[in-house]
């Protein structure tokens, strides 16, 4: 829906449960962001697989960044049909047909980044690209955060080695994601293990230099260790996500001032409706399971009434405790709640609401929404 | 996709993670459940917020099904603008907007039947429908599932004298849905806790009809309780959803002979490649939060090869441990996974592949996926 052909709208019109982002929030969240590793000289790569919306990368980009992150390469393919250019699609593309896909975007979208951790499928790139007569860009994906990637050190030269003698592969650099750092809590442990982690792509980036490589991309960093990793020479540019957004998860990392880590803003809210009221204490609302992410135990918060507990109650409602709520709540009303986790939350909705205060100002598809190939 | 369209393609040629069904395995669970129900004269209206898919309510109304159950109002008008009939939609309808569609719908599907609790509702939707000269179906929602609905005995006796002296509305019985039962292991405690459960729909049933109502409908039960209310006399129709596809959430709540509830046969699954293998014991596939349910702490369960243990390893990705796998895994492989519950992790994707054997018979498109309003 084209903006322009709103009709006047407000959050109080739309059907419940509806994914909410306060633009103020969101823009101040992206501008900070910006500014940060604008002033640091770092390039900014945000990730898209938080948002997987055209309309948010477009405004990313046009706060500054270089390109995006995707996850999965059937992310990439929407947004590069949408426009968007600078892509790194940061899991490795593995068998014959997804090489096929990833080469069609290439030819689209020339100047996308894939990542590498194996030989075998290095050869695989190279044979196809050949085959296609077209060029790809590489970065080894660095197993620095217990997730993907070639060991750091010698194993990763001698990736890169590989990768030199094979045509049609270009060596662009390192990705080194430390997924289990961005929630490490608190800010000085987080340091620590971010610091830790990060540091052997550091080390690796020395040895490839020495090895005579060129290593214009070291790609890394995440909403919880943008004010950590921004401080490491080496990395070149950050890959946050989250902060657009925000969540529940990400309230609790603590800062780097002291408990709470309110660095960003909490933009994005989910609207549920009372449609029973059972016993004078609960009520029940018309968003559960298939409306808030459930991973890691983390529940829905009320912002519209304080102290109103959220627990689920099945895959379509969400059961509230009022006994110690600071008003009544009646059939009918409307609650809002910051999701608990911000990526899958977004992920089972197909629209973002942007709010210009109470006004609908924008109604954003979620494009690669359920992409996940 | 026709399904006379499909070239000739089966479960290797999916991109992954794509969520498979075993056709024969669907099949016979929904001969198994009819058959039960059929045998005792019970109608079956099976509850497709499991499936939102238009190709499996045919099926299920082909296998005798007399219509079927929607959570939300919008799942409900994808299947009757798909030419389902027979609707009972298990969640009340709130607020103006939300009672103008559902007057749009029951225009469309008369037989419709509508769940209320309260009587302002009531009265909304009495005075909606004299406005719009259209007659609803209406069924009292029982708070017998610590969820929605009036209380049973008096209270709901009150709520259908007034829904009486309402116009336009249409008494059609009790909805008695007892959501905790239907996970409690083992079988014993299972029965103890449905039966207690359901007496109070069942004695709500004889006081309106010693106060002259016809109680022509009281709809309840589950996967797990199906054989247990089934033998409860006053009970005239289920709603089960899971029989259809079953996970590992079903697979542990104990059947009635022994430890294993093996009644109905695990026919869906998802299939995911191994993207990486960053240590001798651990790999990583392309399938994690965005591609399984996480409520509950449940895990996927891998069948492809035995001994596997998966992790979730972050939005996009699980951690396979290989200790104890019984044979080695490669970058490349396809993995088939169990989904730990399957009506959250079937809204996360497009589309049902539908295989005999390893062919693809079909794709379903989820046509109500995210339709949670």
């Amino acid at each position: 829906m084209a903006d322009s052909m709103l009709p006047a709208m407000t959050k109080h019109d739309l059907p419940t449960p509806a994914l909410l982002l306060d633009l103020d929030r969101f823009e101040s969240n992206l501008r900070k962001m910006a500014a940060h590793l604008r002033e640091r000289g770092l390039g900014f790569r945000p990730h898209a697989k938080t948002h997987k919306c055209l309309e948010v990368a477009r405004a990313q980009i046009a706060a500054g960044a270089c390109g995006i992150c995707t996850a999965k390469l059937s992310e990439a393919e929407v947004f590069a049909a949408g426009g968007i250019r600078g892509l790194l699609i940061t899991t490795a593309i593995i068998g014959r047909q997804k090489i096929e896909r990833a080469l069609r975007l290439a030819a689209a979208a020339p100047d996308t980044i894939f990542v590498v951790d194996d030989d075998n499928n290095a050869q695989e790139l190279s044979d196809a690209a050949q085959a296609g007569k077209l060029d790809l860009n590489i970065a080894i994906d660095l197993y620095v955060g217990n997730r993907t990637g070639v060991a750091p050190g010698g194993p990763a030269v001698d990736l890169a080695q590989k990768l030199a003698k094979l045509p049609r592969l270009h060596f662009q650099g390192l990705q080194a994601y430390v997924g289990y750092a961005s929630h490490t809590a608190p800010f000085a442990k987080r340091c620590e293990v971010s610091r830790e982690a990060v540091s052997k792509a550091i080390e690796t980036r020395r040895l490839l230099e020495r090895a005579g490589f060129a290593v214009p991309i070291v790609s890394g960093g995440s909403t919880g260790t943008y004010n950590i990793d921004s401080e490491i020479q080496g990395i070149t540019e950050m890959q946050p996500g989250s902060f657009i957004f925000m969540d529940v998860e990400y309230s609790r990392i603590g800062g780097r001032d002291g408990e709470t880590y309110s660095d960003f803003s909490r933009a994005l809210t989910v609207v549920a409706t009372v449609v029973s009221r059972p016993e004078p204490h609960k009520a029940i609302v018309d968003a559960g399971i298939k409306s808030f992410s459930t991973d890691k135990g983390l529940l829905p918060e009320c912002r519209s009434v304080g102290g109103v507990v959220y627990a689920f109650a099945g895959d379509e409602h969400g059961r509230l405790d009022l006994s110690q709520a600071e008003r009544d709540v009646k059939l009918g009303d409307r609650l809002e709640f910051v999701v608990p986790h911000c990526d899958p939350t977004v992920n089972l909705y197909d629209q973002i609401h942007g709010l210009r205060g109470e006004k609908v100002e924008a109604v954003w598809k979620i494009a690669a929404r359920g992409m996940s190939q």
